[in-house]
């Protein structure tokens, strides 16, 4: 039989095994084709309804307004650091953030390579261990951005930030993506790369409200303006076919299992389980994250000493619980449980945490 | 039994059978880690050891002096028509171009985003049917830029065009990577999507020569410079891990298979059973390509009418030969014959080719 573990790593991350399943059994010869999925034409009718399919599963689970477009393009996230102040700039108005940790932070250093950049709110005083509340963003700024989890401190936003009248709410949902209902209508744009709750790495999905399509000015590179896709679907030219392939067997799949509530339902189950065991400890084990910032996805903690926290990782790594280390900016452990984590996974982590708390207190 | 067809789509294409067949043998427990290759950090030892293989093994096989960096990058060739200008601009020199087709005139087109192009020879009189010769580069061209094989008309340098001193030269081997002996040294930078002849849509080859690393203005986008992943070994953000992990197996299949030189001589063999066909057929399959421009990958051909031509792609259908149905921009058939399609698989659409004829005069 395969081996498999409970795999906790931060991105790329644990999929759903019976889309892994299915793409295996169909590695050969995709639908009857004779041919790998991969080794499709991306002009071909198999392709075509297998991209659209994806676009579908998208717009169903999120819950997409039809004045939305949605597209599947290349360069993570990190691109979209760019592509968003590119597409997005208006000259003279100033483009505003949040900085809630490392990834706000790239995204604002991308920004100022197009204009004038106002960070409105951090918490980098506090190492990032909460989201800033009361953020203001003003009533002239070309768009406003924020990042709804942060994967290395483990916060998360608990409720969107108002924006005013006319300033798109720009969004990087890269490891919080369809974890929980969410109204797009709040948005502008709201953009995830695939690895952590979507499918593997080597896609990024980006959901664009129409009216900001055409923001972007004439002289960008072709592919730089994300209208150049909005006209062609994301086929102006070869999309990475076995990303969105893979994607749309993980969107199958959720679709089946309940779509984003039932998603959304077991997130808050497995969270709860993770953060009682650290608020039962009596400060055995030590959230990182403040109480009223605490993330669904990535369960960050420390323990007394680095010596036991390398013992934790690797006991753990022993039962198979693997990817337990903490990013190296924030040290500690962290459990990345993405919406592919079941609940089965969570709860041997549990065991194992409260048996290492008994051996080792 | 799994299906299989002899796939002559353009690309994404063919790839080498027993490559696939490792891929889906290991899919759900790569290497005893009990998680599939696309749910392992990019930062695990597991992953960094079969980024650094694909390195090498390209290294290898295409000959990369130790003075060349070796990039994988997202966004496809399509996002190199860009970057290569981002790049290597230079303020006040001339960026030259030649133009063999589509591909040449889109990335001109993006050239002219950062500065002066200069078209120094086309074909677009002749309907892009041959490669000119005789190109003159100038002495003060930032860069000189072509592609080495065009898709959509079947044509192909069979000699690299002289460039001056201190002018690198630009090559677009998307369509002929490792299809033959090339002396990397010429080159300034080589750029491939990998669909064609390396691997699975998705990931994008960029060979560079070290001092042309850093002539990027500081300016650009982080990820927009090439030196960015050459200081990060291309793990500044999420890789596209499958398309790497692909690549890697096609590259240990050609590997074993004999190298470049070996593909080279399979692929003369390949090419010229089909153009002897052609040539022989006194004018019922008409070469689009001028014999002296053929290329060894794409083999463009029409009939006398377009009816035949129909006639011809749905009967090949019929019999497992797929794809052959030549670009829009052209018409006719196009049998697409990149590396791993099999001297078998051309021995096939030969014989058919042969019979259809038969039949048909």
């Amino acid at each position: 039989m395969t081996k498999r573990v409970y795999n906790f790593y931060p991105g790329p991350a644990t999929l759903p095994l019976p889309a892994l399943k299915r793409a295996q059994e169909e590695f050969l010869d995709f639908q009857g084709t004779g041919m790998s999925v991969i080794e499709i034409s991306h002009r071909s009718k198999e392709y075509d309804e297998l991209h659209n399919a994806a676009t579908e599963l998208v717009r169903e689970l999120l819950g997409v307004p039809d004045d939305y477009k949605v597209l599947w393009l290349q360069g993570g996230a990190s691109t979209q650091f760019f592509m968003v102040p590119a597409n997005l700039q208006v000259p003279g108005k100033p483009m505003e953030y949040v900085d809630t940790g490392t990834w706000s932070t790239k995204a604002i250093k991308e920004a100022k390579v197009y204009g004038e950049v106002n960070v409105v709110a951090s918490s980098a005083d506090d190492k990032f261990r909460h989201i800033p509340k009361d953020i203001t963003f003003s009533d002239n700024a070309a768009y406003a951005h924020i990042t709804s989890n942060n994967t290395i401190y483990g916060t998360e936003y608990h409720e969107w930030p108002d924006v005013p009248d006319d300033v798109p709410l720009v969004c990087d949902m890269s490891s919080d993506l369809m974890a929980r209902k969410i109204d797009v209508k709040r948005f502008g744009v709201i953009y995830a790369g695939a690895q952590k709750n979507l499918g593997p790495a080597g896609v990024t999905l980006v959901v664009i409200r129409e009216d900001l399509v055409n923001r972007a000015p004439e002289s960008l590179p072709t592919l730089l303006k994300w209208r150049t896709e909005v006209a062609r679907n994301s086929l102006f030219h070869t999309p990475p076919v076995f990303s969105i392939y893979m994607s749309k067997l993980a969107l199958d799949y959720w679709n089946e299992f309940g779509g984003v509530a039932a998603i959304e339902r077991v997130n808050r189950e497995k969270a709860k389980i993770l953060y009682d065991i650290i608020d039962k400890s009596n400060g055995f084990y030590k959230g990182h994250a403040r109480k009223d910032s605490r993330s669904l996805m990535n369960v960050t903690f420390r323990l007394e000493t680095e010596e036991l926290e390398a013992k934790c990782v690797e006991e753990g790594r022993k039962r198979n619980l693997i990817g337990l280390k903490g990013h190296r900016s924030v040290g500690g452990m962290r459990a990345s449980i993405y919406n592919a984590m079941t609940l089965e996974g969570v709860k041997a982590l549990a065991e194992f945490m409260m048996e290492f708390m008994e051996e080792n207190q």
